[in-house]
Formats: structure tokens, C-alpha cells, sequence
């Protein structure tokens, strides 16, 4: 006979129920919390769409079924990059896409997704989670009444879609390229000019011309738009975003209306779908990357790399004015900056030499 | 006003809470399942005693008190070495360690730890969740009555403490090293005498001269042990952790008996530690390697092209041999092998072009 206490805090009797010996009931609770998540990426988009499904999913089931969230894809309730302002306004509790996107309501909010020649995924979540990240995060988007967590990762990102080859800076003169945030920044400085797209709007704009070239994710999303069709020469490495966080944000006062065990699950799916969705790209992109040279004729270059040095140069100028911006915005540079310089050190010792030794022998 | 339903299952029949407007009450369940986790590591050792306290925390904070989990430090229940079998034997419901700990017990388990010359933490994640990995894992451990689950990873390690300089292959030879797992094997093949200890014995076998050499994790982990104060050398890098698996291992009945919110929890619970540990890791290596290096004036060494190169061979046979154990091994072998070839064609798109390149401009 097991016995199963609930304790349902002010002035609430405990309920005691009796469970068949060896017979485990499924915790069935009634709905307390339905919640509504709005996103950047097209309904059900591969990882990143289906990474969205799966916070949602997890925390349905962690909570058994005390929290419900559905999920709305880019446009089903506001626009992609309408999101922030609509979870911060309460329209939606929570939503799912990626800082850099805000860029126009915070200059450094582009830190918590992805900075040119700055940390990879690894190092991005040693910042966040135990390098003081996170806690400028939050105070950053406390002032639009929102808790931020880190809610998937893209890895090393592929440089992009091209219809002529990079040769020299020369040739990024003039160029219409789809990048978002920094890495954008960095392109205007080169005289290319860089243009704001959701994903969703990406393979039209190529086809019909209004863009020169674009960066999305990598092989398996870029796959997933058929991106191949309309572009031929397909670079790496992707200097602009080696590390993309997604984030999840949450509107503040509805996140405050949850009791505390659902806080936690709350913040501990976002972990985990960080998690996997790397884990999904990483399994996911070498195959992809197959289909796309294999089937689709794709042409991979590398950046030659004084086009790679001048981009840094760059990135270093643009990073550091953004940071003059306002005063939080320098602490978060300057946080981001001492832990990149340190992180670059130990890769020295660790990843980047036995990738090195791995791939020579 | 909050209106609260649980249902409870079987012939339960449901509560309703009131709630005062605009207070939530935490959930104080009573608690349902008291568990017991026992580990290979020494009590709140940094990183991988604080990984499995933390998964224990988790566990109670996610499940609002229902199930609650203690945490015991090697020899405390039972030796490091014996923890496999005291969760397959039910003497406590969960464990925490490494699965290359087990190779007495089984030859295959290994693979779900670390591969000299294989995986990295991001790469072995894609693996284990996205790559058919776990599944596989789950199949071997359960002819123990275990489930298992990766809760932690090292990242990249470093190569060991040495007090004599490697400059050749010769110099492995007769050398009495604490190394675990398949790189033992590997240092055998060499010419060497692995040995295996917890690394609660490690410094005291070093200092009293038992072994000459011995390789621990990285900076963080090896500077609590003190091994700068009986060893000179700190070689670069890990060739046999490239990314070291944690491992949770769950007995089987135990995970059966609990209802699937508290089976989810659990399990997510140690995706958490898996991505947090690593995180924890890239945070600390940093400043515990200008610790060693400018404090405690230890020498930084990379092992020679020509060492790494003939390890390196040597690891190969070592796996392919292994593989031939039997039919499962086998399995897992072919799994992991695939696995990896194809991680190196993207790391070399992605991760080791792009840690390249910001290295050199």
C-alpha cells in the first residue's frame, strides 16, 4: 500500500489516497496554468520551431499536466520580431527566438545570442550559467518586464549564401546580405548592406532578388528552406555567429504567478531544450551538409582569409562602440569581453588542439 | 480567485484549493519517494560531487518536495568502485559516476564514457541523444536492471601529471600511470601499466610513489586534488577524455515504481547536470590553469606530434578490438565510429575551422 500526501498549502487539509500495491497512477492533475508561447520561426520549424514544441512538451510533462503551453509560430499571433514587445506587454506569457532580433529596443541584447569572432556554444553557456551572464540578462530585460533564459543553441554557424564568390573585402561591397545584429554591423562596416529578414521571409527575398546573399542557421535548416535552389556558393566558417543562443523569455508577472515548483520546471525545460537543440544540430547537420553538396550540387568556399582578418578587425571596432551605447550595455561588453579572452586561452589547452590532433592523425 | 484541482488517480477523487487572489502558495507536498544516490566521487567534490548535490536538488525543487534524494560521497555507502552493482542490486535506487568504471563488468560501457581520439562533450551529446546512443546504452544497462542517463561532462581534459618530460613513445614505456578506460588500454599498448583508482586515492598513490604519472580531469578538478604538489608536468592534450560522460544510473524498478511526472523529472533533471557541469567546467578551467601555472609555477607541456600519432593508432586497434568482444560491443563500436567520422567532416566545417580562425586573426 503506498500512501501519496498533498499538502496544498494555506489552509488546505491534506488528502491522503490510497494506490493499488505495485501500481503506479499517473499523476493526471487539472489544468491550473495555460499559458501562450509565441515564437520567431515558422510553426514546427526543425529545431528550432520543433526546439520551441519540445519546451512546451517537456514542461506539460515535468508538471503533469498542471502547466499547459501552446505554441504559435512567427505571424499566427504577432509578427516574428514583434514578439518581444508582445510577451513584455503580456499578450502571449512567453515567447521563443533569439536576442539579436531586438537590437532595435537594446544594443546589448545582441551579446546574448551571438557575437562575430566570439564565444562558441560551449563557452556561451559557461558565461551565461557561471560567468555572470545570465544576471545582466536578466537585468537587461527587466526593463521590459521580462526573465530571459537561454532556451537552444545553433553551434558554429555556416557563413552564409552567396551568388558570387568572396575573393577579397572588395567583393562585399555593395552586397544586400540577410544578417541580423552584430554580424550585420560588422557587413555595413565592410560596405555591404545588411538587411533584417525572419527566417520565414528568407527564400523569397533571395529568388526574388531584393537580397544579394543570406545567412540562416547551418546545413540542416538552411536545407530545410531550400535555400541551395536560389543561391550556389555556400561559406564557412560562420565568423558572424559561432555560438547562437535562442532564448526563451517570459513575461515577468506571469512568471512571478507560478509557485515555485513550477518556476523551476519552468526554467529547467528551458536547460534542457538548450541543450538538445545543439545536440540536434550536431547529429542533424552532417548528413544535411551531405543531401546539400551531394544531391543539390552545392558549392562549399572557405572565407580566404584576409577577408576573415578584416571582418575581425571589424567586429573588435563595432563591438566596442556598441558598448559606448549606454552604461549597461558596457558592463555587458565588458563581461562578455574577459570571458572570451579567457576562454580563448583554454581552448588553446583543450578544444582546439585535440580537434587539431584529432583531425591530423 | 485561484481555483486548484488535483486529480488523484485510481478512485481518487479530486480537491479543490481556494487560494487568496494574488498569492501562490508553494507547493509543500509531503514527500513520496526518499532515494538514496551514491557516487564514485569524494563528497561535494568540486564539479562532479557538486554535479550530483545539484541533480539531487533538482529533483526535489522540480518535484515540489514529493521525492527527495540524498546524496552519499564515495565510501561513505559503498566503495567508488562498487556503485554499479550496489544501484543494480537495489541497495541504493541511483548512482552517479562514470561509465568507464565498469569495464570488468562490461567492455561496451566504455563508449558511453569517453573514446581516446573520439568524441568531443557537443559531439558525444549529439551521439547519445540524437544518434541512436542512448538507446544502445539503455540496452546494456539494463541487463544490470539499470537505466542510464549522461549527467555531466568534462569537456576536453587535459593529458595528465607527469615527473619526467615525454618526448617519445619510449618514454610510456614502464610507466605506472592512473589512467582509467580504454586510453589505459591504449597506455598498455604503449608499453605502460595503467592503473585504476578513484580519484579520492590519487594524490597519496602519486605522492607515495605507488604510480609516477596520473591524469585526473582539467585545471579545476586537479588543482582541489593538489597534484601540482607531487607531479611537475601538466601535458596537453586529453587524447583519451576528449569529453568525458557523467553518467546517472537509475535501478530499473526503482524508476518503474514512479509515477511518468517524477520519471521526467528525474530524466531531465540530469539533462540539466549534463549541460551545467560542462558549462561549470569552461567557467573554472580558465582561472584554476593561471592558478597552477602562475602560483604554483607548473609546466605547461603538448605532447609531441609523433606521441599523439602513434597513441593515436594505437587507440584505433585498441576499439576495433573491443569491438570484437561481442555482439553488443560490437554494436556500440559501429555506432560510435560512424558517429564520429562523420562529426569530424563538420567539425571541420564548423567548430575547428571557426576556433582556427579566431585564434589567428
Amino acid at each position: 500500500m503506498r500512501r501519496r500526501n498533498f499538502l496544498k498549502g494555506i489552509g488546505a487539509s491534506s488528502l491522503v489516497v490510497g494506490v493499488t500495491a505495485g501500481q503506479v497512477e499517473p499523476v493526471r492533475a487539472k489544468t491550473e496554468y495555460r499559458w501562450r508561447m509565441i515564437t520567431t520561426w515558422p510553426r514546427n520549424f526543425p529545431g528550432l520551431g520543433t526546439g520551441a514544441n519540445q519546451l512546451a512538451s517537456l514542461i506539460g510533462e515535468m508538471s503533469g499536466g498542471r502547466m499547459e503551453v501552446e505554441v504559435y509560430g512567427a505571424d499566427e499571433l504577432v509578427p516574428a520580431f514583434g514578439v518581444l514587445d508582445a510577451v513584455s506587454h503580456g499578450t502571449a506569457e512567453m515567447g521563443h527566438g533569439s536576442a539579436q532580433y531586438w537590437k532595435g529596443r537594446s544594443q546589448a541584447a545582441q551579446f546574448f545570442s551571438s557575437v562575430p569572432f566570439g564565444m562558441t556554444a560551449q563557452e556561451v553557456n559557461g558565461w551565461i550559467y557561471h560567468g555572470g551572464g545570465l544576471e545582466l540578462w536578466s537585468e537587461l530585460y527587466g526593463k521590459f518586464g521580462l526573465v530571459p533564459a537561454p532556451a537552444g543553441n545553433s553551434g558554429v554557424q555556416m557563413g552564409g549564401w552567396f551568388n558570387k564568390e568572396i575573393e577579397t573585402v572588395e567583393d562585399l561591397k555593395g552586397l544586400k546580405m540577410r544578417i541580423p545584429g552584430l554580424g550585420g554591423e560588422v557587413l555595413a562596416r565592410a560596405g555591404g548592406i545588411p538587411v533584417d529578414l525572419p527566417g520565414g521571409d528568407l527564400f523569397a527575398a533571395l529568388e526574388e532578388g531584393r537580397i544579394d546573399a543570406a545567412e540562416w542557421v547551418g546545413p540542416y535548416n538552411d536545407l530545410a528552406f531550400g535555400l541551395y535552389k536560389v543561391a550556389k556558393y555556400y561559406y564557412y566558417p560562420g565568423w558572424h555567429e559561432p555560438g547562437t543562443v535562442m532564448e526563451a523569455i517570459v513575461n515577468k508577472r506571469a512568471y512571478e504567478s507560478l509557485p515555485v515548483d513550477l518556476q523551476s520546471i519552468l526554467m529547467n525545460a528551458c536547460k534542457v531544450v538548450n541543450q538538445d537543440m545543439l545536440a540536434e544540430y550536431t547529429a542533424r547537420n552532417p548528413a544535411a551538409m551531405q543531401t546539400l553538396m551531394q544531391k543539390h550540387g552545392v558549392e562549399l568556399r572557405r572565407f580566404p582569409v584576409e577577408v576573415i582578418d578584416r571582418l575581425s578587425s571589424l567586429a573588435d571596432e563595432v563591438t566596442a562602440e556598441v558598448a559606448r551605447k549606454d552604461e549597461l550595455t558596457s558592463r555587458v561588453h565588458a563581461s562578455y569581453k574577459k570571458f572570451l579572452a579567457q576562454s580563448k586561452e583554454w581552448s588553446a589547452l583543450s578544444d582546439l588542439t585535440y580537434l587539431q590532433a584529432r583531425a591530423e592523425v
